[in-house]
């Protein structure tokens, strides 16, 4: 492309909380910036759910990176998809052609992963995307409809059931926001049928709710999300998705849950990008396919090539790895830009290190668990804080002002305005 | 179904404005009211094209009927298609159940008509639906976006002209506010190109833009679009669309134009429901398909047969025909709700009689055209005019006070948040 200047030309790739720091941070130096993504928007992953389940629009928690970065005249923006690697020459392939970088940044994050059940995508699609969270809306509200104007009772009852396979903060906040959707938001809004009648099951392999936070706030979440009207069975697996229904192995045997909407949170993995990189550096994956990288978040050998975000295993002190949340995709952007800045002035920075805020998971209205330097809890004071810290980011990222008032607006009246089914 | 009671059956077919006005009108009433639409939202048509620009969410202009209705015990609502009326039975046709009636109301209103040319609509969609909003959205964004990437500086030209097709009032607003995304909104957005050159084509087959306007209305509106940049081209005909490029019949002769985003609002007929109500009842159309009804709305020989809304054809005084607006379907629509209720006391009611506001047509920022009274007049007046008629009728259906704000919000900073790209 037409980088023919001697300036530093740094490609990042994916505009992800990660992608967008890295960027951020090396606004206004001299290097040119190349952000490459196949969505035009950076997308506030974490309140995806309250879009799924129609409290939010797709504008309240996504903004155009072109709107985001605009004032920033060394940074250029390409939707594309990256379809490969040239190590040798240093370049990103993208379908129709190609950038050169002096350094790449990849933070393409994660994906679904159905481990062998590719085919089970389409019963049980996961949350990852705008696309997703509108299709999940229309799957949810659908099915209310189809049990509205379904005559046969069974039939209607399948339809008025919907399981979230996967107990971790996704699966959690998930589950909860479909139980206000149907037994608040929508009490009122059917004749033939009881919205608050509907089953919500919340199913997870393991022994217990949000495996990664303490035990207490396991049990507080299972109590929590039981006295919201979900059923919660742990220990449970799933053996066969078919149309209708799931066929589970619990510990008392098999069992058959008939539903006809479910979603996936059980399990994910990094993005393509990975296998692509794994190809052209030799790099090693671990078992979610995140590649292995050194202190510095470069790539064993390839000191050009940054990994940071959810996508990078970077090692930690006491044997751990940095986990996959947006506090660390933030700090490994930061500490990519840095890396960056002072190279060119001929200088290193000390290895990459992960400073952990604390953990927080939301369960619904006034409800949330927290877990930060050793104190653990939960109820309405965890969930304020939660709410505080989502809307200091979107406010921080785009002025989302408006988002706050909306947000205070589906507080007070329970009322979920954004329940829009948009057709495929 | 269960109305196995005796009060009079009303069922409606379509939410828009004249489905809506009649339920409302009905509220409350001694009717059980069926509502049955495809879609679970009345759509706020007037303001489609801001959605398809990037100014407003889908959420912000459409609202889900049920949460409309919710209050009104004897009003349900189903979402379903309907596809037969029985008229002997008293029944409409759903896929798979029916409904029973003793009055039906049909408001299904208009959809695109592409004369002898339905091969058009995959490269020159019309603007009924949220989805088709969504759908042009992505084409205008993903445009700048490939032109932004393309190397081939034809191309990239081809990329970056957008043509409309027909100078009605859609037609008008849509390149008005494809003039100010492309050369305000975008303007610092890009690196390779400059959205600023943007070629922005209005194509008439008429002698003149809005022909239902008078003429010196005509006049200032094209005046206004050339000032914001837009090429407007009148008596030219489309003969010929090709994947990059449309073949014009101008008045010297033939004409190529290339480009790769068309937009079609050159013509409407009555949607496909029409046919069903001429098979079933001998109803005449005329030459939008729409059904020809008596001075009370109901089919000649049917009085439990209701059609209001733009599919109706109704007969002035003065030998023209109600126009296809949101005020007479609104009217039709009361007007419905009132004769049942006179004939359920045994009473009779005068023909229905258009009250005419008058029109309008926004053509940008501070620019639109009134016409009201015998008065007419342009600019920032008329805009307000404008601006005040849609959002009291926004405000009145949903309380969507917030999108005041949204709107003011990007009134001052010409900014236009909501210009993502979902994927499809």
């Amino acid at each position: 492309m037409k980088n023919e200047n001697n300036r530093h030309k740094v490609v990042i790739l994916g505009s992800g909380f990660a992608g967008l720091y890295a960027a951020r941070n090396l606004k206004n130096t001299d290097v040119d910036i190349t952000i490459v993504d196949r969505n035009n928007h950076h997308l506030f992953q974490p309140l995806l759910y309250q879009v799924a389940t129609g409290a939010l629009s797709p504008g309240d928690i996504a903004s155009p990176v072109r709107g985001i970065l605009h004032k920033y005249k060394n940074i250029r923006i390409m939707k594309a998809s990256a379809t490969g690697l040239d190590v040798k020459h240093k370049k990103l392939l993208l379908e129709n052609n190609s950038v050169p970088y002096d350094t790449l940044i990849v933070a393409t994050g994660m994906k679904n992963h159905y481990f062998n059940h590719d085919d089970w995508e389409s019963k049980a699609p996961g949350l990852k995307s705008l696309s997703d969270a509108v299709e999940m809306r229309r799957r949810l509200l659908d099915a209310f409809e189809a049990a509205e104007i379904e005559e046969d009772t069974e039939k209607q009852q399948t339809y008025q059931t919907m399981a979230v396979i996967g107990a971790g903060p996704t699966g959690v906040e998930m589950v909860g926001a479909i139980a206000e959707l149907a037994h608040h938001t929508l009490r009122k809004d059917f004749r033939t049928i009881d919205p608050k009648k509907t089953r919500i099951v919340l199913i997870e392999g393991g022994e217990r709710l949000l495996p990664s936070f303490h035990e207490k706030l396991s049990i507080k979440a299972k109590r929590d999300l039981q006295a919201m009207g979900v059923e919660v069975m742990t220990q449970c697996m799933v053996k066969e998705m078919r149309d209708d229904s799931l066929l589970l192995q619990t510990p008392d045997g098999e069992k058959v849950l008939s539903v006809a909407t479910v979603i996936w949170a059980a399990g994910i993995k990094a993005a393509g990008f990975s296998e692509i990189i794994k190809n052209s550096t030799g790099a090693e994956q671990d078992r979610f396919n995140r590649i292995k990288v050194d202190g510095n978040l470069s790539i064993p050998g390839f000191p050009e090539l940054l990994i940071v975000g959810d996508m990078a295993c970077v090692l930690r002190q006491d044997g751990s790895t940095v986990p996959m949340v947006a506090p660390a995709a933030n700090q490994e952007g930061r500490y990519a830009a840095k890396l960056i800045r002072r190279r060119l002035r001929g200088k290193s920075l000390k290895d990459f290190d992960y400073f952990d805020k604390g953990s927080l998971a939301v369960i619904g209205r006034n409800k949330a668990v927290v877990e930060v330097a050793g104190n653990r809890f939960g109820g309405i004071i965890a969930w304020f804080i939660w709410v505080f810290i989502h809307i200091t980011f979107l406010i921080g990222f785009d002025n989302k002002i408006l988002v706050l008032l909306q947000w205070s607006w589906t507080y007070f009246t329970k009322n979920r305005g954004a329940r829009l089914i948009i057709d495929e």
